[in-house]
């Protein structure tokens, strides 16, 4: 519809996720009108996305270096182990302050119908950690729905026979929440999870 | 929350149009994942936007060159003038398929808490071209909002002593609409503006 440069740019917007014609058009004419070095480290970031960041070698949470920040930290405990889906889940659970253990990252959760099976996670890579003895609970912090309820199964039955705590994050009532409006399945773990006061 | 260049995009992201902070992550992860091909694509048309695009000198529409498509174009009328607030309701009318005059893009509409005066738009240059004798309708396509309306009564005031016809553009019932869910200025529009059929 416009012209050259523009709708090209239109066009590469119109395909990054949760971007649709109409924002791609917005944010188009958006740069068109931005200061250029606004512009200049928006390119050169993507650039160097690319080519800096990598995954961690130990836990496979994103990484500018050999190891990301939190396998570095020597103050973290060894002893706790907590296995997320995705780097995004690591931020979530850093948010709580809640966590001073390390954590592994699978890179997605098993999915039959995506064709994703444990060989496609960081699974081998998992067992192979716990190998070395030093983890006494292995936290199973995947998503609480299918797929990551599915995983978490899974890696528990691996688990369990190594004489390892394996554990799953509560599923309940989310706190600020109404009652009323909650779902029948997480209302009713909310009472198979109940707690004495 | 995350290391180096990744953080960096993030926020690069979030600083858009319509962009949160979930949806900057989200499509971070997502150009993390994607083949270096594409992300050089982007970055490359993102400069290339700043450097080729610029403004049609006739009408102030997008182009590559010194005049855009539309100007460029010898087989449309130069007697309808139609004004526009921004290059993308050229788009718009275009796809209509109903016009083929040429157009006039202002830059935006009058607005008075931004700021924003007939100084600030190219109503000045729009005069200039009616000054050629050439145009002998000019229509009025500004958003039917209080800074659209307000321009285009500004112009018409301005054009009107010329004897140039000023036309509007009608306002009524969206097509596929339904009359019990039209906001009741759109509705007696309708009613003001009612056809014999």
């Amino acid at each position: 519809m416009y012209e050259g440069a523009i709708q090209d740019l239109i066009d590469e917007l119109g395909r990054l996720p949760g971007v649709g014609p109409k924002s791609a058009q917005r944010i188009a004419f958006h740069i068109l009108s931005a200061d250029p070095a606004d512009v200049t480290r928006l390119a050169t970031v993507l650039n160097r996305v690319k080519d800096q960041v990598r995954f961690c070698t130990t836990c496979y949470n994103v990484a500018e270096s050999e190891q990301c920040r939190i396998c570095r930290d020597p103050r973290r405990s060894d002893e706790f182990l907590c296995v997320v889906e995705e780097p995004k889940d690591v931020v979530a659970i850093e948010r709580t302050g809640e966590f001073r253990g390390r954590y592994h990252v699978l890179g997605g959760a098993i999915n039959p119908l995506e064709g994703i099976g444990p060989d496609n996670l960081k699974v081998r890579e998992l067992m192979s950690r716990l190998g070395s003895g030093e983890v006494k609970e292995l936290i199973l912090a995947t998503d609480p729905n299918t797929e990551g309820e599915a995983t978490a199964t899974y890696i528990a039955l691996l688990v369990k026979p190594m004489g390892i705590d394996v554990t799953r994050l509560a599923s309940g009532l989310p706190v600020g929440g109404d009652l009323e409006y909650a779902d029948e399945i997480t209302l009713g773990r909310a009472f198979e999870g109940r707690r004495a006061v």
